[in-house]
């Protein structure tokens, strides 16, 4: 099942993607997507619904993050280990944690503002992971039960705040709309082994990340474990589990950043695709 | 004003303090203090209300988290100097800044759970300081005038996770109830300066934290400020600030770290006092 949520921002219903690939509009059978929604319990009412009895959407409506309630938006960092290699950092023994702010959430396709004075803004496409269910010390065999589905995302990363201005990487991770989100949050049955999806992110057409999340570290189930023993994930929680290589800071002979006019794809397999423009900051 | 919310966890009722220290029922008045309810506005309708029209509540209920919505748990650390030389860490030059998991949100006096097999769990007394609406990108001039109040925090940290298990710090701050707050939010207008507010914390009876927020490096002024700069504070978020010497992991000539029996009270000047017995991990 491939849930959205379309329409203009702070205005946007539920919808569903149906065989066609044409959006569905689900406001006539829940308010809207929300943490509840994701729960093993929220999934199987939306499941039994038939697609053809819902209203179809017409036109081609913005995108909006594919759920709400999200509280925790939790990143892995250095998760491939080309891109650490790549970063100049040694392996990580255990997963790298670190967090985006929730106020970064923004639309798939929604401009991105390269923040006030920033020269080193970066792209990082990542597999998305949706909690549906509380998830505190599970084990590693258990994890994949905890997950409602999978998502896109450009973990949007700005270098010299990330790591010259003290302190840990939360900085250059969560200015504002440097968490692009979807276009779909795909559920965990529809997507299946989630070790083994393609990836990809284009820079004005030129394709810089090329990637598989089977060269992940550590894997999602893995993750999920690892995070459930330092705190609660809860439903709604979004974990980007890491980029493969790739990133402008990664560049040979020279890093290269993301100045405004850039026009930013990516996508991963079953995930379906986002785009994003980079635009100057102003109040 | 003082706000708080009363009850049985997950039952809280929204509540405010009278001048005989009293709680009287808010909830015929508004819902739930919200995120909402922290806006310039929300708190103009509050003060507007006066206590004696509010039923008394009998006895002595639990106190929850004194306010909802809280979407973002922002930390500064270092922010003593003496704390960041028993720490053996250099004085920053900006805000250090971590995050804490909402999750770990937790009533002022409910018991806090040692994570399982935990040998390094430290308290923290802390400013919090609460957003009362959006700020990015704002001045240190104008930022106290988006700060709704002022809370007691325990920033419950477990040393090991913070500074031994790679990456952030991130990893040792959000455990399950490592995140007690309250018992009140002290509106911003009630407390005055914030660089005036003696502090202290307590184990088992013993004063081993002794400070006052004027001995901060960076101003509350300064760090909402700075935060704004890499993302967008909302109401209802919650900065704590940094600790004051005297944390277990300082302590002569051996640290010295909480164990199941323990019990840690902690106060700030002008916004009470929390406490809480330590308990061990069970399923």
């Amino acid at each position: 099942m491939k849930l959205c949520r379309y329409g203009a921002v702070g205005a946007e219903k539920p919808g569903l993607i149906d065989a066609t690939g044409a959006i569905r509009d689900l406001s006539g059978a829940i308010g809207d997507l929300t943490a509840d929604s994701l729960s093993p319990d929220g999934l199987k009412k939306l499941a039994a619904i038939d697609p053809a009895t819902l209203p179809l959407v017409e036109g081609d409506p913005r995108y909006g993050v594919p759920f709400t309630g999200t509280r925790q938006f939790i990143a892995i960092g250095l998760n491939y280990a080309d891109h650490a290699a790549e970063s100049n950092l040694p392996i990580p023994e255990e997963p790298v944690m670190f967090t985006k702010a929730v106020s970064c959430l923004t639309g798939p396709n929604d401009p991105v503002t390269i923040p006030r004075g920033s020269v080193k803004t970066d792209w990082e496409v990542e597999l998305g992971v949706v909690i549906g269910s509380r998830a505190s010390y599970v084990e590693e065999a258990d994890a994949l039960s905890h997950v409602a589905g999978y998502c896109v995302i450009n973990d949007v990363s700005e270098r010299d705040y990330q790591l010259s201005r003290g302190g840990t990487w939360d900085k250059g991770k969560g200015c504002p709309t440097f968490g692009p989100v979807g276009p779909w949050l795909v559920t965990a049955d529809e997507v299946g082994d989630p070790q083994n999806l393609g990836m990809w992110l284009e820079v004005n057409g030129e394709r810089v990340q090329d990637g598989n999340t089977r060269t992940m570290i550590f894997s999602v189930a893995k993750i999920v474990s690892y995070l459930s023993e330092f705190m609660v994930l809860e439903p709604g929680d979004i974990i980007t589990t890491g980029t493969p290589p790739g990133v402008g800071m990664g560049q040979k002979p020279e890093p290269r950043y993301l100045k405004a006019g850039d026009k930013v794809r990516l996508g991963i397999e079953k995930l379906g695709e986002q785009g994003q423009s980079f635009v100057g900051w102003s109040r």
